[in-house]
Parts: structure tokens; C-alpha cells; sequence
């Protein structure tokens, strides 16, 4: 056993370097250019938000966008339009390599979503470039099959890293959101490079992103852990929702309108008429500044149920973008209502369900700790552990993301 | 698939809310036993090792103190000689319940092998502690195999959470340790809940943990990058010679004295020797004040191998204790001699190679990562994961813990 481990040894430190070389190098590459890329989504998504805004007889035109989005797809991203879908089904069952034009039709496709109003995230279009960007890699350095996994990783790891600014979730999302409850760590180094290269090269275009602040995080006590546990379970059962109310829409969708273009059209009047009607647009886009409200103070308790019903509609009807979000949206606001009955901050619960949300929709309960931890600060860590690994366990076997596969069941 | 998904979920989220209560409560029982099991034995290391400072004589009974710990183990402790590895073990293919009497007997074995001068840490102690505590709730609670999987990963997380002052590091420890390379989160919840407890009761019997500080981070560059990179691949190769070496000291012991009391009784002259002609206690016990020194400034470069040779011939001898202390401290020193030549800060190299070397030697990159956050702050964390998951990945594939076993391979 020993003497069969030491021949191993010495062949294995080689290939080790070898391969932290190649993986070194992949990680600028592939780092660089999806970094680039998410920063020049970030800035123009800030203006098309902006824009909106300042102009929201826009909003009329929602149809419009759909039915831009809606045909593009239609005639032009065919064989892209399962979207993250698509990478984790690549990663599980390699068939082709994912077609470049994925990133400029997300991208495209995202962008006039938010500019018209639609209610949707970014995570989706930062992880789809990145990923469509990564796998351009296989075909130019001829990689093996089991490369080129590493590779996609990499470029979801970078997508999300750089779109948010945390490269340590960016890293262990990529690896956990393939198999829920199971994590291998093939991978790891290479993500975990690629996902600091990409967020460096965001920042090295003087992108930023928001910043949120827990200010006052009380030391832990017997009640506050069960208080924890009992919001995790409410998170928990957010996403649940989401998920379903999702898949619901899409369903909707798909079986009353045959011809797809038509339905973000019908989809668009729908929401555009909700807009006017509501009176605001402060549950659609990003919905950045009412995250922000989270943290600070009371907000109407139904802000969360609002978000997840123009969401999951948006997003049902065809639109593009991303659900993280919106899921961050929904979970600040849900922790702000829980507190007016939990005895925890407002701000530490408003933190809590913003990553909590997540990681019961995503099933990826450590990243989304370590993503609170990179947001909110160590401190935060246990309350936002409690919440996010709560809510994994509460959200059932099925996520957003359809081709997940349970590599573990749950309890 | 979905109608089927929604009869499954009505039933899953009545069970979840059963797990979830049940674990809550087991998680109360073991965390608040083996957090004060872990608060009574840092109390108990912390006396010992200032008695020892003291009258520095006792390390002439080093062989003494060899002799009560070979005696006590051979004639009570057969059947938990095996320590950490015994605890993998029972995880991979249960045979039996862990003996209680595991937790006395490291315990009284650990403070002894320090009271006298060994070098040697403690998280084997906690670990040990905690999942024979653990372990006997299988009895009075009468859990299936499944349950009782759970039950001694909560244990193993308790003990380190405790020991450490690291709830979620302990946490993800318990699951990470398991198998080289691939985590699954059946236990996470349970780990997690005790772990907090844990941490929580060792907190409620006012016993501290020591602070370490890294005073100034610097905001990440390309060519911190690389050294990030070749700095992680430094403290790998250390945790594997860590790993050959201890193997080596133990196999010599056995191969040349057959009456296992004898073992620790001549390896404890020779250390007795070894430290007298050293002049110094710097490299025995925890060292915990050399630890904190390789973040002031620079110390001698040899440190790391001097505390690497002790500790090893220390626990190959058969003395008690744990690797991790000893791990921290040459990894802490290593850090700090690269220092000399590394244009990173030095008491960011000391942190990085703190948590690096550990993680290894234990294959537990994540855990690592996360303890180094928990520790150091937030900030730390790019750096401290490079170094972390770069290391995990060159100390190749046997660890200390023989009984750990590859999940998945590690490129």
C-alpha cells in the first residue's frame, strides 16, 4: 500500500504542476475575456435601467421587447435557448459544443428585457456568457472530454464571480449547482483561479457593484438560533415557491401559445398593464434600490410576493435574464417582513433571506454562505449559514434549474 | 415528472419539518456536551502547558509520561487506539459503537503527552471526544445506520467547532474529512446545528480562543496572484512530507519495538534529549506563541521543520494529541519564511500557510478556507482559498488520515 502509494507520488507532483500550469494559463484566458464581458453587461445594464427610469412611457413598448426577444430567439438561438439549462446538461451528457452566439443573443436578450421592463436577474446571462465563452477554449486548444468539463465550470465560476463580485462563491457555485446535495472536486482549482482572474478584470475595468451592510450582528444565543432555523425554513419554502410558480408560467405558456415569439408579446402587455396598474416600478428590473431598503428599515410585507409573481411571469413568458436577483429581492424583503415578528435585526434578516432565497432555489447552500460572508462579512457567517443550509433543506428536490440531478437526496 | 414531483413534495416537506426537529434536539444534546467537554480540555491543555512552562524539569519524565499514555492504551484502549482514523472508519463500514471510554482516554492521554513536553495539537482530542459523546446517543436514541452516519459527523464537527472557536469550518470539516475529493450534504444540516451549539456552549464557559490578526491585506494583483499560486504549492509539498514522515515514524516504531507502552516510553527520552540540546520549548506542546509571532515579523526560516520533525516522532511514538495545532504552526512559520522572498505581507503568508498546510494534510480545502475567514476576516479570503485549494491539490492523495478514501480524484 505504502511503496504503491510513493511510485503514485512521484509521477503524481509532475503532472500536479503540469497541471496547475495549463490551468494557470486557461484561467486568464478564460478569466480575462468573461471578466470583460460582465463588466461591459454590468455597464450596460446600469445605463438601460437608467434609461428606463427616466423614460418609463417605455414600459408601454413591453410587448415590443418581447416580441424582439421573442423572434431573435426564435429564428436566431434555436439550439441556445435552454440557457443554463443547457451548460448543466453539457456538463452532465456532452453532446456539442455550446454555440458562441449564445452570449451575444443572452446578452442582447437581457438587456432589452430590463430596458423594457421586464422583472428578471443577471446571473443567468453573466453565467451563460461565461460559460459560452469558456467552451470556445475546447475547440482552440483541442481539449479531452473530461477538460472540457473542468472548462464549462470555469466559465460558469467566472460568469457569476465577476457579476457580483465574489469569487469565492463564484467558485463553489459552478461546482455545487451541477448535482444537488453532492459536490467533486475536480474542478475546484480551476474554478476557483478563473473566478478571481474574472473578478479582477471586472474591477480592473473600474466596474463595481453594491455594496450591502449588515451594521449590527448580535452574538449568538439560544433564541436566536431557533429564530434562525425558523427563518431558514421560511426561505426555504420562498424558493420552494418560485420554483414552482416558475415552472407553472412556463407551462402556461408553452401549452396556450404555440408560436413562441408571441409569447413574451403577450406576456409584455400582461406585465405592462400590471406596471401601470401598480402604480410603481419598483418590482421590476434588478429591483437594486428596494434590496437596498431591505437593510435599512420596514418595507410593505408583500414587496417579496409582488417580485416573485412579475419574476416568475417574466421569466415564464420568455424573457430573458436571470433569477438570482430577483431571488436576492425576494429574500431581503421577505426577511424585512419576518422582522416584525422575529427579535433579529432587520438588517441581519434582510441579509439572511437575500442569500437564503437563493440557495434553496439554486440547491447550493455553501456557496451562497460563503456569498453572504463575501458580502455582509464574517461576522454574519453563522446566522447566514443556519439560514442558507435551512432553506437548502426546505426548498425540495427540484430547483429553478430542471436538469439539476439529485447526486444526494436531502435528509 | 412534475405531477409526480408534486405528490413527492406535499409528503417531503412533513418530513423535512420531523428531520429538522429531530436534529435540532440531538444537536442541542451533543453540542452542549462536547462544546464542555472541549471547554473542560482547553482549560485543562491551557493549565498543563503553563505548569509545564514553569517547571521545566517535568520534560525530563518525558519517558515517564511516554509510559503512562503506552501503559493506559494498551491495557484499557485497545479497541480505540485508532483514533481519528477508528472514527472514519465507522463511517465508511460500521461495526460498533465507539467505546465512551475513547473520550477519557484521549483526554487523559493528550494532557499528559503535553504536560511532559510532547509536541503534539488537539484537535484529535476534540474530534475523538466528540464523536464517542456522539456516538452513544446511537444507543439511548436507538438510531438506524443512516442516523447514526449523521450522528458522528455531528460529533466530529462539534469537537472541532468547539476546539477552535470555528463553528463553520468545523461544519464543513466533518463532511469534507470523510473522502478525498467529494462532499455530500445528507449530514450538513446536523453538522452545522451542532457545530453552532457546540461553539455556543464552549463560549458559555467563558473559554476563549486565541486571535490572530492579519493587520493589512493587500488588494489583489496579477503577480500576487502567481505567488498566491506558488506559495499554495509550497505548503502542499509541506503537508505531504508531514504526512510521509509521520507514516515513517510510526511504521519505525512498530517494526522495532513489538510492546507498543515501550514506543512512547523510548521516543519520549529521545525527544527529552532533542529538546534539551534544542535549549528551547519553542517546538513542543501547541506552540501557540510561536504561531502568533510568524504574524509579527520574521522568525528563524528552519522553524517549520524542526516543529514538523517533533511533532511527527511525538505522535509516531504513540503519544496523544493532534496534528492540527502542530500543522498550524508549520504552516504559519513556512508562510513566514517565505516571507523572505514573497512580496506579500508577512503576516498574510503566515495566515495563508496557517490554514493551507492543514488543509493538505487533511484534504478539507473548503473547510480550511472557510476556518481562514472565520479566523482572519473576510478579506483574507481570495488569498487564503488559493492557498488552500492549491495545496489540497499537491499533497497528493493520502493524507494523515489513512482511513480517509479518494472520492474523486484530485485533477
Amino acid at each position: 500500500m505504502h511503496s504503491q502509494g510513493q511510485r503514485f507520488r512521484s509521477i503524481e507532483q509532475t503532472t500536479y504542476f503540469l497541471f496547475v500550469a495549463k490551468w494557470v494559463l486557461i484561467a486568464l484566458g478564460v478569466g480575462i475575456l468573461v471578466g470583460s464581458a460582465s463588466a461591459f453587461f454590468l455597464v450596460s445594464l446600469d445605463w438601460a435601467t437608467r434609461w428606463r427610469e427616466a423614460h418609463l412611457w417605455i414600459i408601454g413598448l413591453l410587448p415590443l421587447g418581447g416580441l424582439i426577444v421573442g423572434l431573435s430567439y426564435h429564428y436566431w438561438g434555436q439550439d441556445v435557448v435552454k440557457g443554463n439549462n443547457q451548460l448543466l446538461e453539457e456538463l452532465h451528457t456532452p453532446r456539442q459544443i455550446i454555440p458562441l452566439k449564445m452570449a451575444p443573443l443572452v446578452l442582447f436578450g437581457t438587456l432589452v428585457t430590463h430596458f423594457f421592463g421586464g422583472s428578471a436577474g443577471r446571473e443567468g446571462t453573466a453565467v451563460q456568457m461565461g460559460g459560452a465563452i469558456a467552451d470556445q477554449f475546447t475547440r482552440w486548444l483541442r481539449l479531452k472530454p473530461r477538460d472540457r468539463k473542468i472548462l464549462l465550470t470555469t466559465g460558469i465560476s467566472a460568469g457569476f464571480a465577476a457579476v457580483f463580485g465574489t469569487p469565492l462563491a463564484g467558485a463553489v457555485f459552478a461546482l455545487e449547482v451541477l448535482m444537488i446535495g453532492r459536490v467533486r472536486y475536480e474542478a475546484l482549482l480551476p474554478s476557483l483561479l478563473t473566478a478571481v482572474v474574472a473578478d479582477y478584470t471586472c474591477h480592473w475595468w473600474e466596474v463595481g457593484h453594491t455594496h450591502y451592510a449588515i451594521p449590527d450582528i448580535p452574538a449568538m444565543q439560544p433564541t436566536f438560533f431557533i429564530w434562525a432555523v425558523a427563518a431558514g425554513i421560511v426561505f426555504g419554502l420562498a424558493a420552494l415557491c418560485f420554483s414552482v410558480v416558475v415552472h407553472y408560467f412556463g407551462n402556461v405558456f408553452k401549452s396556450t401559445l404555440k408560436y413562441p415569439p408571441l409569447r413574451p408579446v403577450v406576456g409584455g402587455t400582461v406585465l405592462a398593464v400590471v406596471v401601470y396598474l401598480l402604480g410603481t416600478t419598483k418590482y421590476i428590473g434588478l429591483g437594486v434600490p428596494t434590496i437596498l431598503a431591505a437593510f435599512e428599515g420596514p418595507l410593505p410585507f408583500y414587496d417579496f410576493a409582488l417580485k416573485l409573481l412579475l419574476t416568475t411571469f417574466t421569466l415564464g413568458a420568455g424573457f430573458k435574464g436571470g433569477e438570482v436577483t430577483p431571488l436576492f429581492f425576494i429574500g431581503a424583503t421577505l426577511g424585512n417582513a419576518l422582522a416584525y415578528f422575529m427579535p433579529l435585526p432587520v438588517a441581519l434578516l434582510a441579509g439572511m433571506g437575500f442569500v437564503a432565497v437563493f440557495s434553496g432555489a439554486t440547491n447550493t447552500p455553501i456557496a451562497c454562505t460563503i456569498m453572504g460572508i463575501e458580502l455582509f462579512g464574517a461576522e454574519s457567517g453563522v446566522f447566514v449559514a443556519i439560514a442558507c443550509v435551512t432553506a437548502y433543506l426546505f426548498s425540495g428536490h427540484s430547483g429553478i434549474y430542471s436538469s439539476q440531478i439529485v447526486g444526494s437526496p436531502k435528509h
